[in-house]
């Protein structure tokens, strides 16, 4: 059975050495120094250990069983999820007057990494909530805020989101679910809705659903959407629990993955929902927090990597297989372990680069998130807006195929199930596909985020390259400025491609949108490399008391910038290519 | 639940407009004109799509269960199976003296990527018997082969291929299985062997197991390994079943996928064994197959992908969601289909592209294997075995790929069990693990076949593109023609970093053995690109009755050259970086 040990050192490294975040200026980042943050991932790092590592397998195994209208956990969830709860964790980054303890976005996505790492099923019925809680607090009324929150941030109840419909995923223009305006002034919700996690369960008393659905008088298409809140169980004036709702979930999915979380058919049958925002206005309601949630998802994508390479990097260090062809080096064994082998290091150094470029990817994104919400600032709004398709289908692709390598550095072993490596690239899967499937990150990147504003925030992004660029003049930086350098040349080449084409032809862009959204995913993973070897020789400079933590940053970098980095000069070659030889054929020639 | 459409127009194309084989001066080619292989391809798709393929699902949803140390196959199987026999498939390229039909090996090939398609899982129990046959044939003296082979080519019995050990795979010096010589001249085998597909099961009348074990005398490591046939229930002298040999299975195993396929520990306990071949000469004995066994794995991956491309461009055509971005393909419905969107087009015309080359590839190295084994070609066979690891190594890597494509079609259903997309990719995701793990395929390609009897396979292949291209002056070939020789140019450049630097250090040929494999592979490819665009011109200038079909090769090719070649330049890249980025890190630095 695979083991997870939190890599709290490399996440201080990130948080403190790379992006200093003691120092900065983000209202709430005062406090976060390397003590506090150390205390609070160390803490972190024992709950995801000792409580919900242990029970990732067995959710696996069992999955989540429909028995009488009534969802069983696996084994060991409910006493894991209770450890959550009472740590406090789901209020970590929420507001105190609802129970929570206003740290900045970025600690709960630190700590996130964690929990995701050790147990992705189970965190997903909190990260649920995280998000209905983060609507609610954006749309809701103050009433329903002092009603439904206080309960969500402590975990006694949870939420869904209910989006998707069998006919309908992405385009949710199309949904039939009803909302009809009763004389109380809620609405009756009528309609099923699928692929709802967490949409029934064991593991809480109250259940809170938040309901796209369409009311009378909005027009066509998504314009006709409204949100409304629809407990399972109605919440009394007092806040006690009244009547059951008229929700229920009509069946379970048996998935490929993340057996753990019950995800589920949930039928509305004339339910009392309570409107949340302006009528009509749903989709943004909805997505008002969508960098949030995408992030989120893209964290899945490399903290299963994360625990994956782990486990492969013990395991080709235990294994004893075959000779190294430079000599021996155990000479005494029958063997020699995996890891002398060049093509496991290949494998293993690939998913390492990966991983710690996209955890400092990912934490620099959080803080933006807080730089936009804390401090108002309308540039970090846009320049998060601009990447969060790039962290979602960037991290959770690349993260999948991290996590196949990591299955085969095991060989057959690999390929049965109580090694367990076959989970996390099953659970790293769904990933790719839910809230919003990286074909759609990929449009919305293309299509829509590189021309906002008039361009503007890839412009800025542009200048922060070229100025960490300017700022790596240290001789040593030479060789990783460089390959940063000309990747960032090829992600200007395909953004000029496509104004110089996607004006006249909109194939010819859309042709490349899932190459240029990898482009760009390996030029920020590249400028995370070079701040990181930036940071690793500041502190080598220092005299470091771990030196050997920063040259392992150094030789890490230099492989990423070596070996993953070139893949920009195969996505613009591709992008060029434009949308011919793409939209050639027929429909009956598929 | 996914359906299957052998595609027998498809696979014609290859044998006779690309390869050409009723004209081939190969024994046994001479028989094979465009009708009779039509006949038997249209037989073998009818198996397939009415018989192999409806218990596909239900063999994944079941599984195989051990019972009182009976294993039960899932239901329908047996039936299914009972069909196989029935019409004579096993023996379809085996000799007439043990009831096969003698055709030649490129049929067994063609047929079998409908068999595998259609039930991979089920395929693999005459898979295996066909092997044992191959290697019974090859080394068993004449009494073995009187008293097994007619009832395996029949497929009364099975047989299976045991050489894993729980502390070893790849490195086979390391085994521990034993065989003590006995004075009838028998052996007594003892040991535990792993990961044997087939091992137990319920049906077939008996089971042959091939097995390696250490016979004393042989010296240490793969020296000292014989192979033995060890049946389930001796094989009395007039051919009847007698006493039950010393051999059980222990456990199956639960696996990520091929759930249809009993995966035994087996438990040889005293087990009567009788030599095959030269003592102390297994590995020889065992390996004689290897290129017809690892071959028919390289199938496994592109068959898996065929079937999911089939699936998902069918959804695609039928799931309506969102708009064409230049204008709405389905006016009068309420959303477009899939299919008009760019980046969906592109998930199929790169699964489409690979899954054409691949059968041309592999339909190409069996027609080598007939031209090796039927007119004692040496050449042939050192170039078969130069490709076979190529043929194994990326078509698996790219088939398990494309599996993962087809999937995401299907957005949020791919994920669900019920739509079967999740299947094929579980299922493909074997092919890169067993008959060799593909880096052991990489290593074996860069570490001994590149430089065998002097480098002179890779010249010919060299060569075979040199010619293919100068035969290629039509001017309506000149952008694929030169696209092949970039990518044929920089196959030549990695040979040569590996000949100026694999000498002095080792590992920086091998820290790019993957890329040299997958390089390769994009190469034969575009190689068999170029051909099948030779030949639809040919049948389109020729006045073809099917215009569009030839149109659509063309179309197809120029996507192949356009957007997967390119990739030749990126593990150029890689290559050229060398040994030092992957072997940078300490040990504990992992």
């Amino acid at each position: 059975m695979p083991s997870y040990t939190a890599p709290v050192k490399d996440m201080q490294f990130v948080l403190h050495d790379v992006l200093n975040i003691g120092a900065s200026d983000i209202p709430g980042y005062e406090d976060l120094d390397r003590d506090t943050t150390g205390a609070i991932l160390e803490e972190a790092a024992k709950l995801a250990e000792a409580a919900l590592a242990p029970t990732n397998a067995t959710g696996d195994r069992e999955g989540c069983r429909l028995e009488n209208g009534v969802v069983r956990t696996p084994t060991g969830f409910a006493e894991a999820f209770e450890q959550v709860k009472q740590g406090g964790w789901n209020g970590l980054d929420l507001p105190e007057e609802f129970g929570g303890q206003n740290l900045p976005y970025v600690m709960n996505s630190a700590t996130g990494e964690f929990f995701v790492s050790a147990n992705m099923a189970l965190n997903m019925y909190q990260g649920l909530t995280h998000g209905a809680i983060s609507a609610i607090l954006a749309h809701g009324s103050d009433a329903q805020k002092a009603q439904y929150l206080p309960k969500m941030v402590s975990l006694d109840w949870t939420g869904t989101m209910n989006l998707t419909e069998p006919h309908c995923g992405t385009d949710l223009g199309l949904i039939r679910t009803k909302a009809e305006p009763q004389d109380d002034g809620s609405y009756a919700i009528t309609g099923q809705k699928i692929f709802i996690s967490a949409g029934e369960h064991d593991m809480a008393e109250n259940i809170i659903h938040l309901v796209l659905a369409k009311a009378p008088g909005g027009g066509d298409g998504t314009k006709g959407i409204s949100l409304f809140i629809v407990p399972k169980f109605i919440v009394n004036d007092d806040g006690g629990l009244g009547a059951r709702n008229g929700v229920s979930v009509g069946s379970i999915e048996d998935k490929m993955g993340i057996h753990g979380n019950a995800t589920c058919v949930m039928n509305y049958d004339g339910a009392t929902g309570y409107l949340v925002g302006d009528l009509h206005k749903g989709m943004r309601a909805m997505f008002t927090m969508m960098n949030e949630a995408r992030l989120g998802v893209g964290l899945q994508g490399y903290a299963q990597a994360a625990v994956a390479y782990e486990n492969a990097a013990a395991y080709a260090k235990d294994r004893l297989q075959g000779r190294d062809v430079t000599g021996a080096k155990n000479p005494d064994g029958p063997a020699d372990p995996l890891l002398v082998h060049p093509d496991i290091r290949r494998v293993l150094m690939d998913q390492k680069s990966f991983v710690e470029g996209a955890r400092a990817f990912t934490m620099w994104g959080a803080s933006l998130i807080d730089r936009a919400h804390r401090a108002q600032d309308a540039e970090a709004d846009g320049l998060i807006s601009l990447m969060t398709p790039v962290l979602k289908g960037f991290l959770t692709d690349k993260g999948f195929d991290m996590c196949v390598q990591a299955q085969q550095v095991y060989g057959g072993h690999g390929y049965i199930e109580e090694w367990g490596m076959s989970q996390f690239a099953r659970d790293a899967r769904i990933a790719m596909i839910y809230e919003g499937a990286n074909g759609i990150q990929a449009l919305d990147l293309v299509g829509r985020k590189l021309a906002q504003d008039g361009g503007k925030h890839v412009m800025a992004f542009f200048a922060l390259v070229k100025e960490e660029v300017a700022g790596s003049d240290d001789p040593r930086l030479a060789d990783l400025r460089d390959a940063l350098k000309a990747a960032s040349k090829d992600m200007q080449a395909a953004g000029m491609f496509f104004m110089e084409n996607g004006m006249k032809n909109p194939d010819d862009a859309l042709a490349g949108s899932t190459d240029f959204m990898h482009l760009f995913g390996h030029v920020c993973l590249g400028l995370m490399w070079l701040r990181m070897a930036r940071a690793a020789y500041a502190a080598l400079d220092g005299n470091t008391s771990d030196p050997a933590f920063h040259e392992a940053k150094l030789a890490t970098a230099r492989y990423y910038m070596a070996r993953h980095l070139p893949a920009t000069a195969l996505h613009l070659a591709r992008i060029r290519s434009g949308g011919a030889p793409v939209m050639a054929l027929a429909e009956a020639d598929f």
